[in-house]
């Protein structure tokens, strides 16, 4: 079942979601996401289950939802002068990122869920940053499917399933490319 | 655990594995992934749970060596007598089987599975076939680690995360600046 965006409108149906997502990461720290259940995320939550299958339909869907509430960066991507750089800085953070365990498990559960283009929507609006910027100072642009095609997917392709993700040699040479 | 790749070399070991991953084929088709154990898959396979466990180490590990062995193709690549050709050939192939739920489902295993590498090695193995055939022929060759940034991993990051999978016109589109 895809997650429904539209319902974050503040509110209580906003509160039901702060403390159901926050019943989810505190559960998580106390056991495996194998052992999780509906019930247990209700009762911690203080809601019913009911209103968790009502609202996220099945259990992988309120994971990826937290999943992809964390992967939703707290900050714009830094300015550093230039479109390379800014790209620079913004990929090399992702990489690290994505490349732990918690980004592996985000990945995971967001594959899992429901919920295609979410991921790919949180990337073009950091994406769209760094553009505007760039435009701005007037700089040329690439096109942001170059971007997530270039730059992003060879990224998560090798975290996902390659022997190692990406060296930082090999990720600038991947943002030469998207540039070129 | 990783697989343990090197005991496939014919005799009981073989047998063993033979029976077990056709365990795990059958059961999949009367059942949901999600229910199946280890305790099923030995008793139908007529070993015993602990021969799995001291060969797959766990459940995910030897669903993700089942879906590695289909993943693994029948034949070689198309000779449409082009590189251009044959990787346009490959490459729909290739869209075609992984945006499938059994392709989605198969990543998904492989991903939760600890053998890093082992699909890419499957995939340079087949690039290779296409590759030596284009020299044979005097064509310019690309880097091998090109087409896998450039080809597949654009067209397994959409299948996963985009909206979409890639139309055949943009998956033409990768090949033509893959081969740039």
């Amino acid at each position: 079942m895809p997650i429904k965006e539209g319902i974050r409108t503040g509110g209580r149906s906003a509160r039901v979601q702060e403390s159901v997502h926050a019943a989810v990461r505190a559960l998580l720290q106390e056991q495996d996401r194998s052992t999780l259940t509906v019930p247990q995320v209700a009762a911690r939550a203080g809601v019913t289950p009911s209103t968790i299958y009502r609202r996220w339909g099945e259990l992988v869907a309120l994971l990826a939802d937290v999943a992809l509430e964390r992967l939703r960066p707290d900050t714009a991507p830094a300015d550093t002068g230039s479109l390379r750089g800014d790209l620079l800085a913004w990929a090399e953070q992702y990489l690290d990122e994505m490349s732990s365990d918690v980004g592996r498990n985000m990945m995971r559960d967001v594959i899992s869920s429901a919920c295609p283009g979410y991921c790919t929507r949180i990337l073009r609006s950091q994406l769209q940053v760094i553009l505007a910027r760039a435009e701005r100072r007037g700089e040329a642009l690439p096109d942001l499917d170059r971007l997530l095609d270039l730059l992003v997917a060879p990224t998560v392709f090798r975290i996902l399933f390659a022997e190692a993700p990406p060296s930082l040699e090999q990720l600038h040479g991947l943002v030469d490319l998207a540039l070129a």
